[in-house]
């Protein structure tokens, strides 16, 4: 692949922004397109995010020229996009690291430069930091601009509203560049996406020159005479878009074409250093743009794995058994077509979620709400009043958007709401933002929930079934991101008795060694406790091991079973304190079962992030793989 | 006090909304005014929340009037508002229980009628839970009005956004009525509470007759006689208002004077069943309405206690101690005078949060924000970014909204946000909705995050400074709703030990007695743990009292401690499972503390909600009072 490398002559004269400020205006285009090759060569090389960092390669570069970075702050919301970014700020070297062990992270970190102003995994927290930020230099008295760049999906969530709400407060020098690509990761929903496609395809176009006046009108500043020059260039409306962001208090610019430098430059430079109000600056990209593979993709290679970088090729990986998402989907499926009730909500994740199946079979019952996790989790609470079953598909990280919904609209009211929790634990290269690290224990405190976790891809077929027939109350159900470990999966699923767990693997609760292990798994590290078993029985030691399958209610009669017939048990989960250790511990202390020849020891979580890698490598670092297993029940047994 | 009850002669015979819908038009002028009498005389002898409820009588009645209650739902946001709901809706004869043990709820509640279609303490999620109910409707083929009632204050919370931007899903008869009284709690805050405001004061006007006709021209129906004849009282507004709302996928009408029935009724009865789009009806009211001493008052007599039904003078209680949010706002200004960097930010509680001073002070330090948790925690993470020290006050129930940007702004990025927990416990009058009950427990599970609880008001002083010294990463700490218990207040806070409870009172260590207790306390049990230790010790017990005052990094030496020298060991705090308790148990398991002589009982609050009734009691329900520790010890040391 070597000779596909593209030549980027400008581009490897550039270490950081600085460098790039030297370069004349006319120039630019050139290291737009050498910074976009240079791009999709590094991504096809390691995979990753690519389409919407293709979208912003030229506002990256006009941003970088017109604005004093990292002096002035750029804050690029969900980070997928930041890969000219990093490429421009120091890191170009380390692109072929990316998303990988020890290589630089996907979104944008603090810790990696000083050029990343503020982390972002979860979309929609731009605006809140900018203003955050624009309030701390008004205090300080300081005088930098700050841009927040938000995309058209990510605009949609409730805490971009109410930041924008509060920009205000601010003594302007704040932009809120509106990134209108017509997408998040699957497609736009909802009123407002539809309201700036009308206004995108409306007849009430103003010229450049127009928005110059009209800027000119309210800047304390005259038109630039760049400005006036692009005018024939221009294709811009100023319309009814502005009396939606006006509304919110600020002054609105609008639509940029945002692949045109000869028209971002002039209107960065004018709406720079504006101190009346906050700015929003609606421009319009493609996703994907300059690839012809990702442009004529549906998701525009949102995330991908290697491929040509010529052709656009995606390299096959090798599937073992399907994903945990799509068994999901199509056990939903399943039982909604014998239930009519069963309806499914989502958020923006309606593909991740494995609900495109359910969406062609059930259009009527598939809702794909956007990025607004705390409406989407109140919806399905006043669906469930009135006789539905709603499936809210949610990942675990995502799902703590909803926290207080759960709590307050779900839990109080005892509404038979059904979470269903994709990407539980680590999540590999998508790294902690993404990590589904606490939902076991968030959910498991709450009155009224009941918590299960599959441990394979059959189990969650019954799951589902478990979760479509209980109707009592709340319940979450929480599987991990990618395949299942290849096991058969059943035709129908038949739900599970409530709060009963199961032996996977026993031992003769006869034998009288003094070694005598058990291990609670719950979730997919039953894969993990297997193995560690039989490595222990190996050196010696009897071992029962155990799927919990529900962490709330717990199996009380299991684990008196344990409890009694072993030396030593053990809890193993994907996720943090608080959770099925919490269920269990409280259990046996409470009936005194701790002692008296009984040693318990949690495995889960570790009270840190770890950083993104495989999967099996950052499980290596939590100690829930067999080998951290071992080395506790060794360690436990030695004293 | 009896012969200030009004006479209601049209109320009394009315049970339930059947009945109102008997009475004419004509009539209901009176019907009002019987009803916010009799409202005003109730709320006069059980305090309560009075100024909402004043503000929407007429509304309620015409609600009634004009929809078919209860198969037509009506949602009522936040709840403060519903008590002429209840009245009408067969509560009439409860409304001298309200918020009292045993009583109704102060708020909509499902279980306690049909009529209260969804439960809500907590703002802003009227609109979701109408979308979810509509979106319901029409998936059973029904036909029903589904009408949600929403403040100013509470439409700029995030969620409230997220559900209007997902209501043109549903097939039309979803009526969302901003009742507008330039009001929350404190006053209204954010661009958009402006922007209505510009409108509200606009010249451009029409006459009910226009937007008759603008209906008219919309809505497949014609426009109804009477709209045509109340022209001449009419002053209403539609213009940029509705942009806003349209933009959101709404038919806007408005303004329309929420006092007047003349007006309110022909609307109403115009945009009901209206097929095409969902409705924005936006109504002016005035907070406290029609009861002199509300609308003269400056929270318009939000929440009261008793007063005198005719003067309005209200009823003083006897305080014995200052407020712990007093406490926390004196504190956090002396702190602020030493440090420049110290900032305080709150979601539309700025006195219930102690602040009001702190505002007056440094006006330029302290934001309101709104309802708007999730933004208010983000804005701090980008505040910490630059070098400031934000507290972020807000009670206990509400931060949950905040709990994802807790996770993914604050503490994956490790920065030094302070969280100021008010109303942390059980709150009393205001029931579960309003119980602090998970902060502890989703805290404690966050690596990097801090944890306090003040036992009393002198150690919150000492909290205050604890958290405006520590600068190492984010760190919280919480303090109970109401009055210290009146020990004496330091004159400056010292920054404590980090991760230092302390021993409050010793037992002696070498006393051979097998019944030797240490009670654990976190927050403002102590002095519950203290009482149980004077009775425990009268029956001949031994007991330790230690205040761990950190759940997070907890005292390990003290643990250790109490371990060794102890029979049982007992925590308690006021919150859920997962907290103080998860960190202490597994500190000991870990350790194999447990068995060997040592017993362990954690006490906190149950796994069910408890109902609204004086803390106190609600206390005792939970076991969490001095008794219930008293009668835990002794179980436990039984068998």
């Amino acid at each position: 692949m070597k000779d596909l490398k593209p030549k980027t002559p400008l581009l490897d004269n550039i270490n950081i922004p600085a460098d790039l400020r030297k370069i004349n205006d006319v120039d630019l285009r050139q290291l737009v397109d050498e910074l976009r090759a240079d791009m999709v060569y590094s991504v096809s090389l390691t995979g990753g995010h690519l389409g919407a960092g293709l979208g912003v390669v030229e506002l990256t570069v006009a941003l970088h020229k017109v604005f004093n970075t990292p002096e002035d702050k750029i804050i690029w919301d969900v980070g997928h996009q930041v890969y000219p970014h990093k490429i421009l700020t120091g890191r170009r070297d380390k692109m072929l690291s990316i998303r990988q062990g020890g290589g630089i992270s996907g979104f944008t970190k603090r810790s990696e430069s000083d050029y990343d102003t503020f982390g972002a995994g979860h979309s929609s927290t731009s605006i809140s930091a900018g203003v955050g930020m624009a309030l701390a230099r008004d205090i300080k008295g300081e005088k930098h601009n700050i841009i927040a760049v938000i995309g058209d999906g990510s605009i949609t969530a409730g805490m971009a509203y109410e930041a924008m709400n509060n920009a205000h407060l601010t003594n302007g020098r704040l932009i809120v560049v509106l990134n209108d690509n017509d997408m998040s990761i699957d497609r736009p929903v909802g009123a407002l996406s539809a309201y700036f496609a009308r206004h995108l395809s409306g007849d009430t176009y103003m010229t450049l020159r127009d928005i110059g006046k009209k800027i000119a009108q309210k800047l304390p500043k005259p038109v630039g005479y760049a400005l006036a020059q692009t005018e024939e260039y221009t294709r811009t409306l100023l319309s009814g878009g502005g009396a939606f962001f006006e509304a919110m208090g600020f002054y609105y610019v609008g639509v940029v074409d945002g692949h045109n430098l000869e028209h971002l430059l002039p209107v960065l430079r004018n709406i720079k250093d504006e101190e009346d109000k906050p700015i929003l600056l609606h421009i319009k990209t493609q996703k994907g743009k300059g690839f012809p593979a990702a442009e004529n993709s549906h998701d525009k290679y949102h995330g991908v794995g290697k491929f040509n970088p010529t052709t656009g090729e995606l390299s096959k990986g090798i599937s073992n058994a399907p994903k945990y998402q799509d068994v999901f989907g199509e056990s939903l499926i399943k039982e909604a077509r014998k239930d009519k009730t069963i309806v499914a909500l989502t958020a923006a994740m309606l593909s991740g979620s494995g609900l495109i199946k359910f969406q062609s079979e059930f259009p009527d019952r598939c809702f794909d709400m956007g990025i607004a996790e705390q409406h989407v989790v109140t919806a399905g609470a006043g669906m469930a009043c009135e006789g539905l079953k709603p499936f809210v598909a949610l990942y675990s990280t995502f799902l703590q958007r909803g926290y207080d919904q759960i709590v307050h609209d779900v839990v109080i009211q005892n509404l038979p709401v059904k979470f269903a929790i994709d990407r539980a634990g680590l999540v590999g290269a998508d790294g902690p933002t993404h990590a589904g690290s606490f939902d076991i224990a968030y959910l498991c405190n709450l009155p009224n929930m009941m918590v299960m976790a599959a441990s394979d891809e059959a189990q969650l077929v019954h799951i589902v079934a478990t979760a479509a027939a209980y109707n009592d109350g709340p319940c979450a159900f929480r599987y991990p991101r990618g395949e299942g470990i290849g096991v058969d999966l059943p035709d129908v699923g038949v739900p599970l008795e409530i709060g009963k767990g199961k032996i996977v693997k026993a031992i003769n609760s006869n034998s009288k060694s003094d070694k005598k292990i058990a291990i609670l798994s719950y979730g997919t590290r039953l894969e993990e406790s297997l193995k560690a078993a039989e490595a222990l029985e190996q050196d010696g030691y009897c071992v029962t091991v155990a799927d919990a399958i529900f962490a709330k209610p717990i199996d009380t009669k299991l684990v008196d079973e344990l409890a009694q017939a072993h030396d030593l048990l053990i809890t193993v989960e994907e996720g943090s304190i608080g959770g099925l250790s919490t269920m269990v511990l409280d259990y046996l202390v409470a009936n005194d079962l701790l002692g008296g020849g009984l040693k318990f020891r949690p495995k889960y979580l570790p009270d840190n992030f770890i950083n993104h890698d495989t999967p099996f490598k950052m499980y290596d670092k939590a100690g829930l793989n067999a080998t951290g297993i071992i080395n506790t029940v060794k360690q436990a047994l030695k004293n």
